[in-house]
């Protein structure tokens, strides 16, 4: 089966130029097709502020409402995503930059859950995974925002976490998929504030195992609980560690690898 | 051999919501293959009002300082292709939005013309045909933005026009390729000032005769040039009018048609 690596990255990396110029660079050095999911960091706040945009979060969320969305979609779809398409060309690697839109890519609905109105918040229904296999098939690495839209011309903010699980979850179906979510820390760590005591490999068992023991526990719970949803759905592995060690992690070296 | 649409929009459609509307569903029910290059608008220049960012203009063309292009590339490469994109997928249209840096459909250099600095502005090198016919066979139409890069990781702000025209040259080799070019007139008048005027072919002996007796003259001088270069180098036809009138622009019914 033909391989293909989805690599999230996420606002440590987009918001500092050096880490994400380095990170560019390996990135382009991976001989596998790849995509990359980008989020989107503190321009859009930094932005929105700057507009006399109030910023309004609930659990963590963005509320989207339509003057947020024009700018996350500015700031996602416009400048993060063509220049890190930009940065990449430069080392040789040919990408396209997209959101769920474009070759109507990834479709989602508007965000209901209760009382709350998260706006223009997007949660997914379909990857359209023969348009990316064919862009992939013509040797183009992808470059994703988090965008997506209702196919009812309505874009919608949606999770970068989120879009990079289910294109990959969907991709299964014609590639082997590794699923790499680079994030702050090293890796799932034995003790929570030691980089040094990353778990290399945790399966089913052994996730069970410290859980109980709380050795997992708060915000890791559900990262894992999707690592493993992932790999259930037919994600071959899933490597979590910091995006900068991005070479590391792909061999195994580095961070912690989530496998049945 | 197979048709192409090459079709350039400026501000006065994008910055209308029911003409841009409306033009957007005109353009889906073409049939033919084809590709949307759109412009700028006011929204760049009233975000960089709102950011505090001065605004250069030399001979009519904006001077792209780094903030400025940051600005440009939010908004012609986010919020104005993406949404027009979402709306020709909602119009059944399968849009792809691209910069050049996409795919590395158009490659281009800083601008240097004697002791005028530009800023971030590109002229262009080359366009990406075998990436366009590509995306064309798979039977996505493609919205361009006005965005290049120097493949050394730099973006490029460039004139729409230009990209249009470079475009449509390009794809000569491979397609009977027509250039639409959406103005805000009805097309090239016999009185500039009467809409109802319209010369409706334009050939070589025509537009000679019509300088000579400063029928033609100022503005649409260069215009008419560009056309006519773009079709001495293969572009079957070139037709100016107005961008609401897409369907009997196509038809021959409304504008101008500059041929052989």
């Amino acid at each position: 089966m033909k391989k293909l690596m989805v690599i999230k990255i996420g606002g440590n990396i987009i918001d500092d130029e050096t880490k994400l110029s380095l990170f560019l660079h390996d990135f382009s050095s991976i001989n596998e097709k790849k995509i990359l999911v980008h989020g989107g960091g503190k321009l859009a706040t930094r932005i929105a502020v700057q507009l006399g945009i109030e910023q309004q979060m609930i659990d963590g969320r963005r509320i989207t409402d339509g003057e947020t969305l024009k700018i996350v979609t500015m700031v996602y779809a416009g400048y993060i995503n063509k220049n890190i398409v930009a940065a990449l060309q430069k080392n040789g690697c040919n990408a396209i930059g997209i959101t769920g839109a474009d070759g109507d890519a990834i479709t989602a609905h508007k965000r209901i859950k209760g009382d709350t109105d998260y706006g223009f918040a997007g949660d997914i229904d379909a990857v359209n995974t023969k348009f990316i296999d064919h862009l992939l098939s013509e040797n183009n690495d992808i470059v994703v925002a988090p965008i997506t839209h209702n196919k009812k011309g309505q874009l919608l903010n949606t999770n970068a976490d989120t879009i990079a699980q289910e294109i990959a979850t969907a991709m299964s179906a014609v590639y082997e998929v590794t699923l790499v979510y680079g994030f702050e820390k090293a890796g799932v760590l034995m003790d929570a504030d030691k980089d040094d005591t990353v778990i290399p490999v945790i399966d089913p068992a052994l996730y069970m195992k410290l859980k109980a023991e709380n050795v997992i526990f708060a915000g890791m719970i559900p990262k894992l609980d999707n690592a493993f949803s992932a790999i259930n759905k037919g994600v071959n592995k899933v490597i979590i560690g910091k995006a900068e060690n991005i070479a590391e992690l792909i061999e195994g070296k580095k961070g912690t690898t989530i496998r049945k």
